[in-house]
Formats: C-alpha cells, sequence, structure tokens
C-alpha cells in the first residue's frame, strides 16, 4: 500500500508512523509518502490520522504502477524530457566501451554531426571472462566528462558493482544499471540517494514483475527519475543474441508508469539487423532507443559484431524518423 | 546441395540421378531439381553430366535460403500477392474458430467492410485439452467455403493432423500448419504435394534452424508456395502468453527467401497491446499480418482474451497504414 | 468434473448423459464415466438421479489426478508391471532407429543377454530435416516384430504422424509417442481407443499441464493403459541438447497417478554423463528408464552421439541396481 | 592460455612477464602462472625463457578445466573437506534467513542433533521487493558467528552485493555467492584476495559458460578454493520454481575441476520433492548438498514454502545415505 501522508505532517512524526506500519519512507517533493508490503489492504489505524490518500496495490509493483500514478512519468536525460506529454524518442548513442581518447572523440564527433544530444560509453564493463577488455574504468569516465565539456552531451555510462557506483554518479548524467547488476542493492540504494536519472535494464533471466521491482528500490528512495530499458532475455534461439522481448514493453506500457527505453544492438547481437528492429521500437511508441555505433567496429575491444559503423547509424536514424512521424512521435 | 539437372533430361533420367545420389527430387517448372544432405559440398561425379548448376549450402536450409535464391519469393494469397516486389503486407483476419454460420457471416460482413480480402477461421483447433471446444471440423469449412463464395475472400484455415489435412486442403486457400503441428511429415509431405500455398507458423518451442527446415519438406516436394509465421516462442516471461521473437523475424529476413507473417494476437495473448505490436511488425517490413478478430469476443469458443473487437481493429487498420507507407510498403 | 454413473447405468441411458453435460463418455471396467470440462464444480442436475459418485476437479487434468485415484496406476510393458505395488523400474532399451536387420538383431542378442525385456527402436523417424535419414516405415515395424517372435521381447516404437498410427498399433507392445507429436489429435485418439500401452514423451517445449493433458486425451478415450516420459526440456542451455526435467518429475509424481519413465538419453544427448543421469532418475524412484543403444555408434544413422555402446550399456546396468535397491526399488 | 612460470622467477621478473602478455598473474603455492585469453595458442615468445609449462585452452574456461587439472580440487569447508579422493558428500543445511537469536540457536541445536557440520543462515538476503523482509545484516553474521562459536559448525553465508563482502568474509567460513550476484566483479574480486572457501551459485538465467567463468575471476585472483553451486535455472515451466540442471551437472562433472554441490530446496520451490530430489542429486556422485530447513516453515519471513521441516529434514538424511553408499560415497 502507498500512503500519502497529510503535507504538514513533520518529518519525525513520518518516521513514526513508518515504523508503526513497517514502511518505507521517502518525501515526494509534496508530502511524505509510505510503502508497505502489497499484503496490506487496509489502512493501518496507526496511522489513519495522518493520512491524505491511500492507495491498496494488487502487488508489489507499486510506486511504478499505473494503478497509482496512471500516466508515464516524465524524466530527463540532460536536457531533454521523454515521456510525460513529451512526444520525445530520444536517440542515445555510442561506442559500447569508452577504448581511447581518440575513439571517443571520433564517436562525439560524429554524434555531434547527427544532433544526438546522449553519448553513451561503458568504462566499468561487466565482462563474463576475467580475460576480456575490462573497460578503462574512472579514466573511460573522465573522458566521457570531457566529450560533455567539449561537446554539450548528456552522458550514459554504466554502473557494474556497488564499488564504483559513486564515481558514476558523480560523472555521468545518467546512471545505467546493466543487466547483469540489476538486482545489486549495493547500486540501487545508492541510485536511491541521488537525483540523476537512472536508466535500469532488464536483466537476461529477469521477469518483468523483478524488473519493475527493481525500479521500486530506487522510487522507494526518493529518486522519481526512472527509466526501464529493454534489451533483450536469454531464450533457447540462439541464431541471435538475446531475444527482444516486445510483447513486454506492451505488457510495461500497459501496467506501469515509467519511460521506456529500448537497446536493440544488444538483443540482435549483429548488425544487419538493428535498423529493422528499431523501425520496430520506435513504431511501438516507446521513448527513447539506445545504439551502439563505433568508429570502426571491426577493431571494437567488446561487442565487435554488433557495433554499426557510422554510415549504417546515419542510414538508421534516417530511417525511424518518418516512422516516429507516423505515430506521433519524434525522434530526438 | 542442390543441384540443378539440365532442362532436357527425362524424368527416368533425372529419377536415376536421385537415386545415385540418394536425393530428393522434383521438378520446379524449369527442370528437375536434386536435394542431397547438406554434408554434401562437391558434385557427385555421377551426376555431373546431367547437371545445369549446382548449389553447395551451410546447412539443411537450403531451398528456402538466400545462398540458393537472394530474393523474398512472391507468394500468393488468393489473388494478392505477397514477397518479391510487390511492397505488400497483407492482412489476414478473422475469429480464432468458426462457431457458427452466424457468427462467421458476421465477421465476413465485416471484414468485406473493411476490404480485407482474406479471412481466417479455425476449424479443426489443436486444443490442449480434451475437455474444451474442439471446433465444428468439416462443417466449419464448409461455412468458410460458403463466405468465400458469397464474399470473395481467400480463406485461411489451420489443419491440426494428417486425418484430415486432404479436407483442408481441399477448402482453404492457404493450409495453415499450426505451432503444435508444424513438424508433423503427415501434413508436411500431404502439403508439399498441392500447389496451394502453405503457410507454416513456428512451434513455440522450435528454433529457427527447425522452423525452416520444416519449410524445406514442403518445397522439396515441389511446392514453392510457402510462408513462413513467427507467432511468439515460450520463455519464462508468463505475464504475456507468449514471446514474439522479432530478433528471429530480422535474422529470417536475412536468411531465407520465404515471405513472412506475424501473429501477434496469439504472441501477447491479451488485446490491449495488439496495435502497438502490429505497429512494430509492419515497421520491420514484414509481408503480413494474422489478425484474431471476433464479433463478440465475450462469448468466443477459444482465445477469448486476444480477440479484437471490430472497432478496435478498425482502429489497428487506420494506425498501421502510415507505418507501412513510412517503411515503403502498402498495407492490403 | 469426473462423474461415475450408477453400474446398472445402460449405453443409451449414459449417452443421454453426456448429450446433456456435454461431456466425454467411456466405460472403465466398472461403470460408464462422464468427464466435463474442469469449470463444473456442482453436480449437473439432469445426472444427478443416474450418478453413484462424482469429482470435482481443479483444472483439466482430471483423470490423471491423484486427487481422483490417489495412487500411481500399474500399468503393462508387456509382460512387466509397472507402477501400483510394483516396485519394478523397467529399462526400456535398443537403437535409435531400426537400420537393418543385422543391426538390429545384434541389438536383440545384446539386449537378451542383460536380461533386459523390452526393445525399444525408431522406424518413422520424426527428423527436423528432410534430408536426414527418415526410418525404414513399416520395413522397420516388421523386424522388431520378428524380433519379437525370436527373443520374446516386448516392443516400443513410435508413431510420428497419424497416417501410420494404425501400424505401430498393430505391430508395437508400446506406442510411443514422440516429443514433437504429443499434442497430434490424430494420434492421440487413435491411441484411446486401442488398450496397448501408450508412453507418451513430454514435448521439449511443453508445459507440465498441457502434458498431462495429452494423457487425457487417450485416458478419456477409455484406455488407462497411459505412461508418462520426461525427456528433456528446451532452455537457453545448449552446452547439453536437453535439460532433464527432475523438478518436473517430482511434481509429477506429486500430483499424477501415472507411471513415469525417463529418458537421459535424449535429455544430455551425449554419452558421457548417461550413467550419472540414469542414476539420479532412478534415485528419484521412477518407474522405467529409456536408453539409446547401438551395436556401433560411430555409424548410427541418428542421434549418433548418444547411444551407448553396449559395454556402456552393461556398466550402467550394474551401476543403477544397488541405486534401484536404495530406494526401495528393483531394476526389470 | 595457462602459462607456469619457472619456480626461481621473482616476483618482479614475473609481473615484467605479465604486461608484456596482457596476462593475469597469481601465485599458485609452487610458481607464479600467467593466464592470457585463450585466443592465444601459441607461447609468447616474450615469456619462453621464463616458462616451466603451459597449457593452451580451447575457451576462457581455463584455470577450472579439466584439461589443465585432470580431477576434481580438493576443497574445505571448515574442518571437512570435499572434491578430490574424500568420497565425501556433505550437507550443509540450515535456514534461509537469520531471523532472530531463538530461530537460529534451534536450527543450530537441531542440525546438532543431527550431525551436520555446517549451518548455512542468509542475513544480507538479494529481494527482489524493497518491501520484502531484508535480512538481519552484520546482526545476522553475529549470531552465526555466535553458533560457530557454541557448537563448533563452519558457517556459511551469501554476500549481496559488494558494500558488504568484507564482513561476510569476515565472520563466515565459506562465502556463498547468491545466483543474482554471480556475475559481480566487487564481489569476485573481493574473494579472489582471501583464501577462503567460496561457493558460487549459478545464476538462474546464466550458461554453463558463464558460470564457470565466474569462478576464473577468483581462480585467477589466486584463490583456489571455489566450489560451484547449481541451483536450478528459468525455463518456461513455472509449476515448480526453477528447473535443477542436472545435464548441466554431468557437463561440469565433465568437463571442469571444481567440487559441485546441489541446492533442490531454491530449484523446486516446494518441500513435497525435496527428499526425492535430493536422492537424485546425491546419486549422481556430487559432493555436497545444500538444504533449506526451519524450525518452523509456516512463521518464516522468506522462502517458506520450500523450507523442510525438522523431521523431514531428518527422513531426508536417513533417505540419502543408502544412494550415497550405492555410489561410492558417504554423507558428512
Amino acid at each position: 500500500m502507498i500512503i500519502h501522508l497529510k503535507e504538514d505532517i513533520s518529518k519525525s512524526r513520518a518516521e513514526q508512523a513508518a515504523r508503526e506500519t513497517q514502511s518505507i519512507l521517502f518525501h515526494n517533493g509534496m508530502c511524505y509518502v509510505l510503502v508497505t508490503g502489497s499484503s496490506v489492504q487496509e489502512l493501518p489505524s496507526a496511522v489513519a490520522e495522518v493520512t491524505d490518500r491511500f492507495f491498496p496495490m494488487k502487488s508489489d509493483i507499486q510506486l511504478a504502477s499505473k494503478s497509482y500514478i496512471n500516466d508515464t512519468r516524465e524524466v530527463k536525460i540532460g536536457s531533454v524530457a521523454i515521456g510525460g506529454g513529451t512526444g520525445n524518442t530520444i536517440v542515445i548513442a555510442g561506442p559500447c566501451s569508452v577504448e581511447s581518447e581518440e575513439q571517443i572523440r571520433q564517436s562525439a564527433q560524429f554524434m555531434k554531426s547527427m544532433n544526438i544530444t546522449s553519448l553513451r560509453g561503458g568504462c566499468f564493463k561487466p565482462r563474463t571472462s576475467p580475460y576480456s577488455f575490462q573497460g578503462l574504468g574512472i579514466e573511460g569516465l573522465q573522458l566521457l566528462s570531457k566529450m560533455r565539456d567539449e561537446f554539450g552531451f548528456s552522458i550514459v555510462s554504466e554502473v557494474r558493482d556497488a564499488t564504483h557506483v559513486e564515481d558514476v554518479i558523480e560523472h555521468a548524467d545518467v546512471i545505467q544499471i546493466g543487466a547483469k547488476s540489476m538486482y545489486d542493492h549495493g547500486i540501487l540504494k545508492a541510485c536511491a540517494k541521488t537525483d540523476k536519472t537512472v536508466l535500469i535494464k532488464r536483466g537476461f533471466g529477469t521477469t518483468l514483475q523483478e524488473f519493475v521491482q527493481a525500479a521500486e528500490f530506487v522510487l522507494s528512495g526518493g529518486n522519481p527519475n526512472v527509466i526501464l530499458c529493454e534489451r533483450g532475455i536469454r531464450t533457447f534461439e540462439t541464431k541471435t543474441r538475446f531475444t527482444l522481448d516486445l510483447c513486454g514493453v506492451a505488457w510495461l506500457k500497459e501496467h506501469t508508469n515509467l519511460p521506456i527505453v529500448l537497446d536493440p544492438s544488444h538483443a540482435l547481437g549483429y548488425r544487419y539487423g538493428i535498423e529493422d528492429l528499431s523501425k520496430a521500437c520506435v513504431a511501438m511508441g516507446i521513448d527513447g532507443l539506445l545504439i551502439e555505433v563505433h568508429p570502426d567496429p571491426s577493431v571494437a575491444k567488446s561487442d565487435a559484431a554488433q557495433q554499426l559503423y557510422h554510415d549504417q547509424f546515419e542510414a538508421l536514424l534516417k530511417a525511424i524518423k518518418p516512422v516516429a512521424q507516423a505515430v506521433g512521435k519524434q525522434i530526438i
């Protein structure tokens, strides 16, 4: 149950109410909010007198539910807003990994020329083998910051584990929580304490319920700026790297109030169909795309097969714009 | 390996060549064609002198491969051609099951008013429980034939098992092989002997390789009129009925020469997202959509949750047309 | 709901009751039985006076449910009974495919020397490629019959599709319905009309609910001699051919009244772990094992990687006997 | 490639060799070891003169591979050794979560009376909902330490994220890395620096390749004390919580040199079949079992459905002993 306390309730009174109801407490900018487990279906009498409104919920998808807020929340990626009434479908693009200043500058220059406003690049790579390239770490974050300063991008970068979450929060505009890290309480709790935008990727073995519940960790910590990112789930089919779950996206659009960004690059794992899949994603009316693009994919240190060449990305941008228009959206 | 024999080779000589190479033999309208297992990589000397051209293949996806025919084949659904250079995306629609003359006539009248040219309806329902509605059988096929006669539709109907495959071949214009029947040699071989169009649905536990190999049974029997239909695979996610595999569709478009029709209704299993998913499918540039629509879904005898109301279908049609246009296709 | 009619009710009266309740009707040897859909929870008044006992059921797993018969049914494989109070774990073994008289005779002689009583061999192979060995067909069945006559085996052989189901029923003692055919109404209905034992393999994409419902088709046709066979499901893991679902077996043992046979050969797809997996299966206390063994796997025409050499099978038999004993069962 | 340097090579010379070959470096107690990516198939000339032996490897499963050490490593759980030539199958048992001193003491007393030597209990619970019980944290670890002091158990407890990995390393004898945390570099690297035993659970969406590669992070950091734990993967089947992958266990036994512990409790998710599954696991000849047992499961704060009652656990122990004996193992 979500409980909105009366606006004039003091912090200490709110904390007392939280203790009495074993709730999570945060302030939403207007009032204190308590969230209990979803099994609570009747307003606890202990908090009746301090309560303004309350929302019994069917599952532990609570703050993210359309039953609570019957609209898509507006969230910012740098200076660009998505969700809400914006009609924006943002394209976030860049290389899988930041590999060197030269490489990321080439990417940045190209993205600038394409009018892309948000640059992505991984610095702490969640590789499954210790013998692969592990990313440039903090040095990579500094390179991304430099690109922001020079070109005016907002920066999207991934946190791999809790040991460096503060570094990513400091340097990035959007903290990306990767598919392998999205259950990580250390990361989720740190992201709950900032007000920077958090993009949570669905784990490849993660149910929709668990996916949205990960967002609840951030939302119930008081950070409302959460974006969901579907990037493919693991199925029996191995001709493609993963299986992009657009049925799941339909479910998320119907049941949750968070903006949705899709990542066709990781889903397919090959360059050949990224344009077609991007058109499909945009036609769903979603809020953004995450596309991997590399100045020279043939020498990329990670995900070489799926990163687009610059001319392929240019073609993709050109191809998705009329689709966005056809569904009442604009690419930004 | 696919081997085109010289055009003037006699049937008996071709049969001899097939025996000598343990090949499957058929006539493609121009010449006799032998197909061996794909492990054969060098032209068998026994057939060298009767051979015109030959194609070593990498897997048992042979006749359906883009390595053999580097284009999408043109196939007819009634009077409408899809694939090839047609640019057509056909909408095949109708109820899950034919339930009564009244019901199918209501469907037919509505579809006619929507300018739909191809009516679907199941008569032999592959239900997983013996205690559910099993379909009207041959009586249903006769009702569909009646609708064709009255309204001019082409008819798409499903064969459930080999015991009635001849009945479906007789009454339908397109023989649909369902997800649960697509490994059925009895059905595949009967469909190989006709020249009617065969629409093969991917089993929900079927790999892309196996899916296209099912088409090989029909193609290698001499029937080139095969359409592939993706309708969702079974994954760990159960909030939606199945998971529509658009990464798989990207793979099929890249590697096979068969037209592709998508079925978002069975994939999602719920009405709410069918329109969004249909837009996504159309944006992929595919050749057709299969949509379940019922005059009154609330009383439908099967798949009640996923069949659209008439007004929802009308809205869907309106919504997909600009998407088709945006990707250079027209809805038909 | 399952309804036992009074024992003295006539056939025509029973048929009337079936019509009035839209039930399936069969005679169980003692009385007529009606089975309605499981949504019927109260005894229909129309049949109250002819009813002896009735069983409201929670799902369309009805006749196979422990809520109906709270025990494992006893079923015969040739002269050997399994299930019930027998304590038997039968080993059914033989090659994947019958390839020639010489090959099957070698198998038969070896199996005889191992005291195996039930010989398996496929004649109609449900291959996914038209360009692979498709089995000897009816000729294979005749060879198996010959082995039965010479050596006294019971014969287990697979039906692939409805076109030859009568042939398999005629020649085999146990009709095996394969993983790719288990939804086939044509096969299931034919098997419902015989009283021969039917072994139904779970499809690799089939839920436990659907699997047991396939058995309901046979049971509700009046044939109580049904065995369930788990043989591995398709998951994201591809280092092994399939994933043997022993959690599913625990569920089947808890909820259904049918004997259970396990097939580790198809699950793993490789020789190396078949012995270990067989020990695991036997330790579950199941009713039988299906093991693929070939006189010379290196030249086998199908499933070459998973068929055991004769000495490996001998070692397996020796290894599973003490395990069976440890769980109160005997290998037969 | 794994490269053993000559035993008399100095640390600084070894570090130079590591830099020259972009290798990971550790000392295995005998000599310095370099590990490069597996694409390196020929000994780099730069290190030829300092190399004693080298092992080209087929994949990034290197230190854990049977191609490197053709035996199962011996690893200690407190005073009990498993793997190697020990023939031990250890039973690690205890509640899902440490809930209170009273509860964990009841568990400890019971486990002592059953001669269990290793007590498990979770303190940092990786819950998917923020609104569920999150564990006692450090207080729970202190309670477990108290039980060790009083009863002499070795303690197995789980680390959830990198923020408290040092606490778990300090208090537990075996650091359990949970299914949701096994890609966590922060945890894996911290575990690589200790010499305490690390039990890595396979993620429910994790391939065998990735699973063993997680062990490579620990092994290549110089900690050889790693145990693999299979606990069920996520499949389309939802009647059971997960699907225990014993085919995968057969693969691990064949290809890796690490001891294997199985967790049937999490796999099945229900009490009813834990005994049967435990018998199956033991019959595979594995090195240990992890079983959830609670003094009163009906009031458990997590995983209530799958934790055994004390009498059920006693029955389980009694049942698995003869199975262990039948496969040449002893339960400890």
